[in-house]
């Protein structure tokens, strides 16, 4: 198994789906990545924007956002429609056969309501399984799959899943196929020494780092979750994960993001 | 070409997809249909409903919607999100391998901005062309494709389609492979000698029979639209076209629907 051919695995903020400028960028970056490959993204601030507009307060438990049945309408329909079919049509319009997927097309991602423990976070969506075989027959046709990160559980309910956590599961499955990258695309050029310092760049963490980060308050906030989950995809198969900026995917991935390892 | 396999294309309107009750009917029936099938959905009133919870007023020219950029996104968010997700979650959960699509996924259905005449519609899209191979690869693979009419023009513009005259142009565009039938889905029984009543279903009609009727006053409104696309895909190579229920698809339909000829 050690010929399996190439995989990249990208997830975009939704922050850059919103920005035309950084999402130009984008798709001049992507266009020039070679082999098959995978797109996740997420969902930036058109979701609360609507919500708001509709007069719908986010409801959040401890500091963590609950999707009730209407935050479930509006991200089905801002994530697997508007930012969506954006992205797949300014895909198409550079030639790339990009085609949009929720988890519950083609069976795709299958998931389960969380769990009420001390919180009930509502309909939200934790992953099961990933359709191995249906997405490789897209990538074999020629296809980028571009995801939402709105998934089903196999009754009929759609359930709203994190995208980082959506990308690693993606990524972790394919690894039985193909040597698989893992890239985390957002605003910022990696994890940063000093989080006000752009040029404080650190090129490669491993585990042990991360933790004295952590532990000095160096890592906070999302990055937390991003870097967990680059670490349980890396235990699971995942050969490199990547954070950083859209314009370094590709070559300069090296040099101008943080390498997780 | 006279044994080609059959296909089955069936339009069913928004107001069906935000009814549960109906939508129990229409999967029930849809599980049944035998061979290759595509579904297209309308849109119904959500999108309307949303217009107005965000203060848009929907804009009429001679009686005539227009898509500005803000209805363009709220149709893209209620018809490929929303209502597309819901149909393909709840189609799944009967067992029916569905994929929601969009115009631009896959490249499917690609058309063109409505030319500037007197009127200026917006981002209203005429079809020019239909990927007839990729649907099919989708059919051969056992899936159910089901579009929203969202289309795009190849240059990253997503345009609002009719999505009865997507149903009709789908349907003579797989006509080059398949015996195609076309089902038009509404809330009423079909073609009503009298509006009000829906004893008079008449069960067969030619385009004789349309004009008298036409003139008679008893064809009005968006039956007249509907039944012209009928006729045109009638005269270009799809073998029957259905009016009526969802729970008359199948067998049923020959008795309780209107059948076009």
């Amino acid at each position: 198994m050690i010929n399996k051919q190439q995989l990249t695995v990208i997830k975009i903020g939704g922050d850059i789906v919103d920005d035309n400028a950084l999402l130009g960028a984008f798709y001049t970056q992507f266009k020039s990545l070679k082999g098959p490959t995978i797109l996740i993204h997420g969902g930036g601030n058109r979701a609360s924007t609507l919500q708001e507009q509709l007069g719908h307060s986010p409801i959040k438990v401890d500091g963590r956002r609950v999707t009730d049945l209407a935050a479930l309408e509006i991200v089905t329909m801002v994530y697997a429609g508007l930012l969506n079919k954006k992205l797949v049509a300014g895909l198409q319009a550079k030639g790339t056969n990009a085609i949009g997927l929720s988890g519950a097309d083609g069976d795709a991602i299958r998931a389960h309501k969380r769990e009420v423990t001390t919180v009930d976070y509502g309909f939200v969506g934790d992953i099961d399984r990933v359709n191995v075989s249906f997405i490789n027959d897209l990538l074999l046709d020629g296809k980028i799959p571009v995801f939402s990160a709105i998934t089903h559980d196999g009754n009929g309910q759609l359930l709203n899943t994190n995208a980082d956590t959506l990308a690693a599961k993606i990524a972790m499955a394919m690894s039985s196929l193909y040597n698989t990258q893992l890239f985390y695309c957002f605003t910022k050029p990696g994890v940063l020494q000093d989080v006000t310092n752009d040029q404080s760049l650190v090129t490669r963490i491993d585990k042990g780092l991360y933790k004295e980060m952590l532990a000095a308050g160096q890592i906070v906030a999302g990055m937390i979750p991003k870097l967990e989950t680059a670490f349980q995809a890396l235990a699971q198969g995942v050969v490199r994960v990547h954070l950083g900026k859209v314009d370094m995917l590709g070559d300069n991935a090296i040099k101008h993001t943080t390498l997780c390892l």
